[in-house]
């Protein structure tokens, strides 16, 4: 089980296929939501808003907190075309939260992440998604072993790669970003077909691992349209 | 007076034009920056890392922090051909940190901001910043007037704008980014000149403000080139 809290994600994950355990709900909240509430066929408890920050993790929440079971771990495989974005143990979960919302803002809608990438029921990275967790597929497992499956090239986010606004073309496949201190880690890099990097043009050494994903989705999703 | 901590960014203060009031030390980062150290006339007083932790913000510091003198808040002209950045309202010390950083990647070395955007001596957002806060110059006024004053193009992030994807040509002046929940304030959209729009191919609503901000540098410093 995991939570799901504040007003948009609520009613983000009661228009999903997520399974909702029971939905702990303010009179205001479902007094507005009255018809969404009505298709939904499980418990609903009304609570104060003070019992509501209480239960959960935000410091304020006066609309509704939903107990979701989690989904299982299942492998998928990527069909033709498709983009997929691979995580290699980012480990802070607003950075992780960010780069789910980055994903389906990009129309990438299935992700892998290495077993030391944060815990993506974590609050903070549900948080940091904007609803976005409702409408993306993952699972965890060892990069090395998905990639030998999945024999699609590799694009890795490198500081000595190719520049990003000089590529001509690229073949779909997947893009994989590294740790924030330690980037893609040599297992992960014997993988990489082709490592790209983002030019730099003053003197900030680096860009946080969120903000890169970000870039480099929108120079490859450029190149594919 | 404010505080830099940590040992990468108390480095980069002590590389900068900044006036350091005093310093905190612990024995290992005298040590280990002896020669840095040297150059440094001001005060500087050994502490334990305890001592550091209980001075400053930082859970975990055992290097140093820096007690800093803040710079006034005056105004610059743009030179010809420069970009600026301007901020109407971001409210967040992270996302002032990290956008700080994405400029200084980008090569964008002045920013001015709305009143009612972040502090920018907070220590989140000197944090967030990574070193950058030493290489841009800032101030603060009333963005009407400055935009009034400076009659540059002034480019603005809405959701209704111009697909950045699609921009032809554009003229160096202003990059202008708004607050996280409301965007650009009617007042400051007066002054926009081309509403641009980081095109989205999935179903997110948004982006953050500073993942927006990357893209769009990264999307003008390419056509720029």
């Amino acid at each position: 089980m995991f939570f799901v809290e504040g007003e948009k994600s609520v009613l983000e994950v009661l228009n999903s296929d997520f399974l909702i355990e029971k939905l702990f709900v303010t009179e205001s909240f479902e007094q507005k939501h009255l018809s969404q509430l009505k298709t939904f066929s499980g418990i609903i408890e009304q609570v104060t808003q003070n019992q509501l920050e209480q239960l959960g993790q935000f410091q304020s929440n006066d609309s509704a907190l939903a107990v979701v079971k989690m989904k299982s771990n299942r492998a998928f495989s990527p069909e033709a075309g498709e983009w997929i974005l691979a995580l290699d143990e980012v480990r802070d979960p607003g950075n992780l939260g960010t780069i789910v919302r980055i994903a389906d803002w990009y129309g990438i809608k299935r992700l892998v992440f290495s077993p030391q990438t944060a815990e993506f029921y974590n609050p903070k990275v549900i948080q940091a998604t904007m609803g976005s967790f409702t409408r993306v597929e993952f699972f965890y497992e060892d990069l090395g072993k998905v990639f030998d499956r999945w024999k699609l090239p590799v694009y890795g986010a490198f500081l000595d790669g190719k520049n990003i606004h000089s590529l001509q073309e690229i073949r779909p496949g997947v893009i994989l970003m590294g740790n924030e201190s330690n980037g893609i880690s040599p297992e992960s890099s014997q993988w990489v077909t082709e490592k790209v990097t983002i030019p730099g043009f003053g003197q900030a050494e680096s860009l946080n691992v969120a903000i890169a994903t970000a870039i480099i989705c929108d120079n490859f999703k450029r190149l594919s349209n």
